[in-house]
């Protein structure tokens, strides 16, 4: 693995402050591949989700953890992994990725998930839980609700799933919903009551309203937990350019000292990301999801890019780990092989001291995330 | 030239899948230069389309192929050039491509310009034709149409025109008359109708308007033949900002399951191609243009960029020559060094089994293109 | 430091086409850090603006300019600049730079800072002026005018600011103030006085009206002066997906053949820039102000991604130094060290011919500016 940095980060229990739970049944090859494509397989287009930067990935890096050869073939590797069993399998990746805190998103998960305390378990860790505020919303929505009485109602839900035991921060999917070229103001109750009595009306189902959409991240900021937003990569519903996080400038001056803002994944905006990360006191940043789609063989560059301006205390790691649990292993892996890479190099460049470098891995492998979300102490 | 993939991809027959006819007659330095600089060149400027990273490339990967040194003065270029006469000169370049197939925009060529069968017979390849459909709408326009007709008429002369032999695709230049961000519905034929009026009374020329633009994107979908679409850098008619291909994602969810769109140079919002092509399943795209004028030192980073997380069936290779036949060999040169160099060094440093690498190197190269046009066999 | 092309440019004095004044009284740790972070000091956060790439590089390549060692401790950093005093600091990194000419942008500067001539003579070069035009307008507003009257005050006032000896340029940040989605045409008088009269009467201080600022651009073609554009990166007053400047092609088109424009500091939009300057024979760009923030670590890939279609006549240099003095070390190094490395690579590669690459050096770090900007003889 090379020098001393490589070898702290290879060595270091991460804090992933973002992932979801990992399939708990075994998986055929067309259940394999939908997770691995994240929904994007496409019967009857000859184009496997296995041949991809991250299909190559997982039969480079992840079949040795199932003692197979190094690129072995997907069919041997489906064979393995099903002769292991799920149980077996998510053990092995999950112990791989070494984490030592896990800040799951409850609000998504695929079918037959784990839970929090599973995962945990899994990875020899602690997890916590991160709210998503759409689903809270949602739920209201569901359970049935006046719209005149939507604003209390999904204030008093949302306070009571932050009350939970073990819930750090809540999350919101404002880019897939909406874009974030929202009206950066706090809307009026009127105007909410008005907006949930069209949602409402409509069914209430998946909230996509600019002014529900802006109102709950002003419910976050309410709340004063950290706010995860999702920026960048994911799938087809997402439209990418309405997801460029500089479009929540206006919103991030008004909140300024209120909550720390969390953007995740952000490719292909990550520069984007880190300018504001160099602007705003209140904004983190991580390169999570892209990391395993893009593999432990391109991770460095993207870390590179977007480190370029950021202060160091802002780089978090997340895996987004969420299905196979091949993605534990690989996010961790490719954060911990590119961030250590890039460094190093700098490093044996002389242009950044050894502790120098030892303090901003561990920064940003783990104590940059439990200063944001001051993880209890354990008990 | 190094490894077993640079070596593959160097003796690999390239399938062109967008290009252009190349100038016959002979250049002058005023001529040649106006087409080193697609219409760039600024006389009395004293500023030199040579002294561009493309006139860099010419003179360094050109100029051998003409018996000259490398790097060899721009003067002497020319003078070489001319004694070598175009004929001569375009028939080295063409050859020293390696082409197979390729596929030529008719829509738009150099006065003088060869056509499709030349430019095989320059190849030893087999050239196929891709109808531009806005040359199309402007040939009804010219003929003269009644609003009411136009509808119909535009129909009638795209299927007549892609129901010629060697007819395998239609392409659209939507991103430099509109750019992309249309209403992405299927216009109704009052509104075409009335945007026809509209745009006829005008003079019927250049075809802008959003409606019939995106009428033209509708034609496409109902002819049935793949779509190339022209996104990201062209010459300074583009709106770069317009042309992310991004903007059509509501268009790619509306027509998903129909024709096959292939995003065409893409820099620098490849990496959003990137993303559309991992997530619909009909999207696919190439950095053609991108790579001559970035030239072969640099084309391994556009490359390694387009590919972070592009399936691996969806990269296609284009020169997008047009002009001077340089650039059928530049992109070639460029394409197969970028492309070698990175599969190579993923082999070396064991991310990818040299196998992967080489059917990787092969689908990109010409398989992919073969895949999605379905040229007939050769009789 | 290696080949021939690194070597001229550590030789080369450098032609700094955007800097602003350097402080001149001693600075405390909270003043030094306020002035490293651009105002982005977060008291409180235990967040140091040292803990940035851009501290580390001024740990790293500043520390030996004041007799410490590599890599020195802030604090150790701090008490040494102090015990040397602001003048012998600045003496040193203004000397270090090896700057011949400085182009000082005086609409910006903080309290306390040099004039032209005293930049001039701490770095033993020459300085010129460049007008700020929000300046000019505000001063205008301050000293009371007529909304009828302002349009000609302006370009009275300007003209005057611009008769000054020693000016060269002027510039505007309309990407701070409006962004740059303006409509391109020439604003009517009526258009003006309205939109003057809006602004004087609610006090007329921070000009950030859309008519105004694009009036003041149309002024500066009036006035007939190279325009330096703030692009990209800056302060948090920036909305930054409005800092694209391909936004501005409309009036680039409108205004091609009038004034060279000079696009500053550009990144991450510096590909944009980079397509502006290939395709308008007026554009030029720089990367100033990004080349200190990434560090010379890293200036070399922000080059590459600045010139991989940029003609050699469009790349300038400029530090965008403004408060500590070390900026303009650190620019200047990052400059060499990355434009050389990049040449000297394509050297050694032989993609580029040695005496193409020293031309290109000389081109990008002087004689480029000094062909814009048609610097005086030396009297």
């Amino acid at each position: 693995m090379g020098g001393p940095v490589e070898e702290e980060l290879a060595a270091l229990r991460l804090a992933d402050h973002h992932c979801h739970g990992v399939t708990r049944h075994d998986l055929d090859r067309d259940g394999f591949e939908a997770l691995l494509g994240e929904g994007r397989r496409w019967p009857g287009s000859g184009i496997s989700p296995f041949d991809t930067p991250l299909g190559v990935a997982v039969r480079r890096h992840c079949a040795p953890l199932l003692d197979l050869p190094r690129h072995a073939p997907a069919d041997v590797y489906l064979e393995r992994r099903a002769e292991l069993g799920a149980a077996e399998v998510n053990r092995r990746f999950l112990a791989a990725s070494h984490t030592g805190e896990l800040c799951v998103d409850t609000g998504y998960a695929p079918p037959g998930a784990t839970v929090p305390a599973e995962l945990a378990e899994l990875a020899g860790g602690r997890a916590f839980e991160v709210v998503r505020l759409e689903s809270v919303a949602e739920a209201v929505a569901a359970r049935g609700v006046e719209p005149d009485e939507y604003e209390g109602a999904v204030r008093a839900a949302a306070e009571e799933a932050v009350g939970r035991p073990g819930v750090v921060a809540v999350k919101s999917v404002a880019a897939y919903r909406t874009g974030f070229d929202l009206d950066p103001r706090r809307p009026t109750p009127a105007m909410v009551a008005a907006a949930a009595r069209h949602w409402l009306t409509a069914g209430g189902r998946r909230l996509a309203d600019p002014v529900l959409q802006r109102h709950l991240l002003w419910t976050a900021v309410d709340l004063g937990l950290p706010l995860q937003l999702h920026a960048g990569l994911g799938d087809s519903d997402v439209r990418l350019h309405r997801t460029d996080p500089t479009l929540l400038t206006d919103w991030l001056h008004l909140t300024a000292g209120t909550i720390p803002v969390l953007l995740l994944h952000c490719w292909p905006h990550h520069r984007q990301a880190a300018y504001l990360a160099a602007v705003f006191e209140q904004v983190h940043l991580d390169v999570g999801l892209t990391l395993h789609h893009v593999g432990p063989g391109r991770a460095r560059t993207i870390l590179a890019e977007a480190l370029e301006i950021t202060p160091f205390r802002k780089l978090l790691y997340s895996s987004d780990a969420c299905g196979p649990a091949e993605f534990y292993a690989l996010g961790a892996l490719a954060f911990r092989r590119g961030l250590g890479g890039l460094l190093q190099d700098l490093v044996d460049a002389d242009e950044l001291s050894l502790p120098d470098a030892l303090r901003i891995a561990r920064w940003a492998g783990a104590e940059n995330a439990r200063r944001v979300y001051r993880f209890p102490a354990v008990s």
